[in-house]
């Protein structure tokens, strides 16, 4: 019967140190977006299938986790499908269910189904896993949380200027100071493209110009020509690939270049309406950066788009990201509904935090107090003072067993206790307690009352 | 391409309140398992399938939802099994992980996977969400939490002791008094059944008996007469149908029926300590009640068990449950590892103190100042103020368009917002902000200091 016990690839166990350590990054996610007005909502783990299916592209239908019907499921299969063995076409006819792939989908369900209920503008927060087959590598796992916030119902760039402010919020307050906030617009994009007179070929175009970081202007422009973008387009391009400096002059860069297009003057307002709003209303610890080539999720978003980079010094992709999506909820038939939200990564907000070693020392904080067992008599002496103690909000607990004393102390040690209580028969008899400081090795003979003051 | 939105039976969309009232229970449990010295950990929530199948008998190998292998799963598919449409049978062959179905398997195999990492005796506690495909109905569902502590490595009484503490802790801190701890044990159940030579038809036995609350005395016999237990035996049962009072005559009365059988004088020992440590140490709320009658999970308990009823004036079935079970890890081939635990029921809590009206007012923590929005210049000149009034903790929003009056206000009422705030070009001008109380219609021109001191 015995089995050597493992966990499905691309899945993780968390032990306390981490379960805590993500807790401290949930908490100062939630706090955050409480404090900013957003509500909390949580949707099933499993969506019908025909909510899921379709909403991201081919791929993300194959990474999509199907749940198998209960039950004779065969019963009920597509006969076509089974006699032809073909697994894609069979499996709608078997799986009714399947597991969330992100939370923005099954949000504009939401908002769609109980609209009635709801008040717009609705700012919602949602901080739930999400499960993806991709192929699991380092950083990337087939179940994770996102962290989302998102407004439905409003057009205003005020939302914009407050996510940034609410991304500042939380670093600033995770104590990861130095984020970068790049900010770009879709209409920057389409205008680009018009100009050079490739708007039937934004996503190639894009895709393309989105890479300028990683492979630089002579592949980029490799590419462009390779997706059939004239030389006399890319020509026209070459000031974007020099586009540098303030947000200020980037945007006067842009002005040149976009002249000619009513969609790129469109967003660069935007642009300049958000920025202008940051300077006066300053952010803390992170910087706005304008960044031309961010593309992120195009065929989705329709304003601005969002992506955080963690401090220079730490080699991370982007730990956050979001932007504006014009009709989310049309999907499910109601239109004209804009949102727009952001979204944290939490994993990689853990990986830098560790790599920085920015978690607070107190973040796990563990029992603090032992009671070493010396019998029952004593045991039950002790938990009285435990009660006290636990009254008072100080994690404490006895040791269960009447063990070698040295069992204990090693178990004291082993879990970084800092104060062990000895209570042996005299202790009982005078109503006093031996505190040991763990740190120190100091030893005295204390009343309740003490004791509780010292711990504390 | 528009669809009618809705989600799987048995599952749930949680609205903002929701949220925020489970949230309250989950922090006041997570608070008081935090104190006892417990520690989390989290799971993934799918586990390979042979981890859980055949751990929770026939009937919870049907209930577990299993997930569809990705890609091409039908080129694995067994071929006999194909060929004759057999569902059961085919189902391994094409699906290899399974969605949890308890905490306590997959705790079992943490447990055995890690135990090179831990320091027993382990303590931990773990609130995830576990799924089962059982045909829904009122206050049961398909995707539902649970929260446990278990502490495993340790045979002492005591901590049993503590479970009743900390069953007394969280319902108290709940504010819902008045909760019956009922406590019995594996061995009180075994001593009956071998003292009325039932030793063979204990499951029958304790099944019965296990009903006498719901169908009463005779048709406890009756139900015992058919599983062929005999007259004689069930003449030996009398006093038991009559065993009432405080639990030190419950157990007096136990003693005359087990004098005969070893393992029987032994669970009235453990019971008579529980009971005495518990009267020594006193409950703040809950009281501790001797039910020789309870028999939840018995194949899986060997000792202490646990069941907790909501106050009497409420309907409800048990809240929380738990018990002691001896060899749980040996089903992962680690043997002899005893552990002891119990379980709060959620969805069950949350339904008492609704229905008691026990959530605390302020649970539902909302936006305490919204301002209403004339335009961008007053727009961002109210920002400034929030800003001011988030750092201080205080949730506060702008409107985020400038809509008219009254749609604003409206917005105002209905999210129950206790203070707006009016910025028209005067008190740009003046540097000041009209803060209106909704609850008494009291409007005031403040400074910055003193609307932030007003609102707090």
């Amino acid at each position: 019967m015995a089995q050597k016990p493992s966990i499905p690839k691309g899945t993780r166990d968390f032990n306390p140190e981490q379960v805590t350590k993500r807790n401290y990054i949930f908490n100062t996610i939630r706090g955050a977006f409480e404090t900013f007005g957003f509500q909390p909502i949580e949707t099933p783990s499993f969506e019908n299938s025909n909510t899921l299916m379709g909403k991201y592209g081919e791929e993300g239908d194959r990474l999509i986790f199907k749940i198998l019907n209960s039950g004779d499921y065969l019963s009920k299969a597509d006969n076509e499908a089974y006699d032809t063995k073909n697994s894609n076409k069979l499996t709608p006819s078997i799986s009714e269910k399947a597991l969330r792939y992100d939370l923005t989908v099954p949000f504009a369900r939401y908002v769609v189904q109980h609209q009635n209920e709801i008040e717009f503008p609705f700012k919602r927060y949602q901080i739930q896993p999400v499960w993806r087959a991709d192929r699991p590598q380092k950083g990337r796992f087939r179940e994770f949380y996102q962290c989302d916030a998102d407004v439905v119902g409003s057009k205003s760039l005020w939302q914009e200027v407050e996510f940034i402010q609410l991304y500042d919020k939380v670093f600033s307050a995770l104590k990861l100071e130095g984020v970068t906030i790049k900010i770009n617009n879709r209409k920057i994009l389409s205008g680009i493209a018009e100009v050079i007179g490739a708007s039937d070929k934004l996503i190639d175009f894009t895709v393309a110009l989105d890479k300028l970081d990683k492979i630089g202007e002579d592949k980029v422009k490799e590419e462009m020509r390779g997706k059939g973008i004239s030389e006399a387009g890319i020509a026209k391009l070459q000031p974007l690939f020099t586009l540098s400096g303030s947000f200020e002059s980037q945007i006067d860069g842009l002005k040149g270049i976009l002249s000619a297009s009513e969609a790129g003057q469109k967003g660069i307002g935007e642009l300049a309406f958000i920025n202008a709003a940051i300077k006066e209303l300053e952010l803390s610890t992170a910087t706005l950066q304008l960044d031309v080539t961010l593309a992120r999720g195009l065929n989705y978003y329709t304003g601005a788009i969002f992506e955080v980079a963690a401090p220079e010094d730490v080699k991370m992709g982007s730990i956050g990201g979001g932007g504006r999506y014009d009709d989310l909820t049309g999907i499910f038939g109601m239109k004209d509904v804009s949102g727009v939200g952001i979204s944290f990564g939490l994993d990689r907000i853990y990986l830098v935090l560790e790599e920085l070693g920015l978690f607070p020392e107190t973040v796990n904080k563990k029992v603090e107090v032992l009671f070493i067992n010396f019998g029952d008599k004593e045991a039950l002496y002790s938990l009285k003072a435990i009660n006290a103690l636990r009254l008072q909000g100080i994690n404490s607990e006895l040791y269960p067993d009447a063990a070698k004393m040295k069992k204990q102390m090693n178990y004291a040690n082993k879990r970084a206790v800092p104060f062990v209580v000895l209570v042996g028969e005299e202790e009982v008899t005078s109503n006093i307690y031996t505190l040991k400081n763990m740190t120190s090795g100091e030893q005295q003979k204390v009343s309740l009352e003490t004791l509780i003051k010292l711990v504390k």
